[in-house]
């Protein structure tokens, strides 16, 4: 099954060529990326990774770290929006435990590299070994979800990864703290100034640009484990749809061909991630100023896709309907029954 | 119960405040017209007005007259793309025919005001009586829809009406055809400078700037109605989801402060739409590259509005979840159990 099988099938459909717009687009990248024709009913997982950043301690979120706990037992619960949508959509989530403070969150799937990173501003966030086992997590639960699902979406939660995924951007787009550094889950402009201070002089003490140093000189757990889900879900040609800002950046951190099976869900509100998204020259789906991450603008995307993938296969062709297709451009011309 | 009510209770929610973005909005909005609370289940009715253009005669549409009938017998059938979204979304379906060429269309709701409109190149495309008849129709249909439903959204089906809504834009806002004139179902470079050439003859021919004289002049028979739909949506208090170019030229034709219980979709790909929403002020929801028509944009907003109305009731609150609550905005501040 190739791309130009699903283009035939749409352009069949009771509809002029291509005016589903960006739902055609998405059906033709479902069948590009995973070799089959989109499914009726989409099975769909999603991977909420959490942990915590040691660089809370410099004052850069308007929570405490203690929230991650707090919000990871939410999920834990079904209390979170990310669980309200898993619900009404029909996707199966998979709450990730990649290091929270203290001991292992019960409910969680237990994947703990550390109790968080360490304060980036005074040494890596992580050690290499580390980055590797994080990436290596995201990338087997990927393989895992690939034999099962459909379309796999990531999300996250952390106190104070917008900070992190900042330094990122800052580390491999080459741009200045000030331009991109945003409210987080509600910081004041003081605030914002102070955070985007700490991110520069985080920056001038890790000089390196090797792509995987970055990564663990400013990265989180989570973060990390997504960049091995898009590794995973290209090799497995399994879609993966990246939720906001924290999501983003992790397909920084892999390297630019191997962000083939990636698709962009939404710009989140977060000042960075317009940014962020035109230095991977990628455009999302939807735009609704959402800034909550927990993977819900990914969820609301597979919301999309599943409308695309009933309309795929339920719309009557034109040949069904006696619709007559004489208004169509040439090279897609068929007999006409009305002209 | 006012939209303070609905603010409060985001607010509670386990997230930053305002952090769901758009999707708060318009839980506000829906507050805000129908003065309830948003529910949990959605009930929505999709009005599709159809009818036929005189002025096809003039070469404007890539597709014949004939096809209007045919998709109204597939809308019918239940085959086109707005009854698949309906049938996902669990939106009711209403199918009128507001004048097709020909006999009435079985199985369509007949409301039938004339065999299509005028070629309004010639004489106005209809008279004043029929024009207040069309929004007549509407407005009936929005006040039965509002004692079962909690929204209603509009789409249409016309060849030919991309013309109309386009005279339509350029007469009320005092456009030029050729900035604003776009493929409609698919006319190539050639087709669209005919057709802006025909636009703008009309647009010569008819001077009067009257607000129903120029409904009457150009408008079609589903446009009308949905203004008056969007009248009827105002005294009955219930939200109208508009779809896309045609659509919105409905809320061109309501005085400006009939428009307070419109909600705009999506923004087409066809030309004129962008410009359209900018005069109106209208930022609408979702940006998808689509140009089908039928309400199918509406129908994926339900989609979004249905999410967020699920979030609003399902998700826990900080008490609930025992999520510290310090970081919020002073303003919002509330005992946080573990700062």
């Amino acid at each position: 099954m190739t791309s130009e099988d699903t283009q035939r099938r749409l352009d069949s459909l009771t509809k002029p060529p291509g005016s589903l717009g960006r739902l055609e687009e998405v059906l033709l990248r479902y069948t590009e990326i995973r070799g089959l024709e989109p499914p009726l009913e989409l099975r769909a997982a999603a991977l909420v990774f959490c942990a915590d950043h040691g660089v809370v301690e410099e004052g850069v979120s308007a929570w405490p770290s203690e929230v991650t706990r707090q919000m990871v037992l939410n999920f834990v619960a079904g209390g979170a929006a990310i669980n309200v949508l898993c619900r009404h959509f029909g996707i199966v989530p998979r709450i990730v435990d990649m290091g929270v403070q203290g001991t292992a969150v019960a409910g969680a799937l237990d994947r703990r590299i550390a109790e968080g990173t360490r304060n980036f501003t005074r040494q890596p966030a992580m050690t290499a070994a580390q980055a590797r086992q994080a990436i290596s997590v995201g990338r087997q639960l990927a393989l895992e979800a690939a034999r099962e699902f459909d379309v796999v979406l990531c999300g996250e939660m952390g106190i104070g990864n917008t900070t992190a995924a900042t330094a990122l951007l800052c580390a491999y787009a080459g741009l200045d703290p000030a331009e991109v550094t945003g409210a987080g889950a509600g910081l004041n402009e003081e605030g914002v100034r102070r955070k985007a201070e700490v991110i520069r002089k985080a920056l001038t003490f890790h000089p390196s640009r090797g792509r995987m140093e970055i990564a663990a000189n400013f990265g989180g757990f989570e973060i990390l484990a997504i960049a091995g889900v898009i590794e995973g879900a290209g090799e497995a040609r399994i879609p993966v749809i990246l939720d906001g800002f924290i999501s983003t950046a992790a397909a920084l951190v892999v390297s630019p061909e191997a962000r083939w099976p990636v698709l962009y869900s939404h710009c989140s509100a977060e000042a960075g991630h317009r940014r962020m998204l035109e230095f991977l020259e990628a455009r999302p789906l939807l735009d609704l100023d959402m800034r909550l991450g927990e993977g819900t603008g990914a969820a609301l995307a597979v919301g999309i896709l599943q409308s695309a993938c009933r309309l795929y296969h339920e719309m009557a062709t034109f040949e069904q309907a006696s619709v007559s297709t004489s208004g169509r451009a040439p090279d897609r011309r068929s007999p006409a029954p009305h002209s």
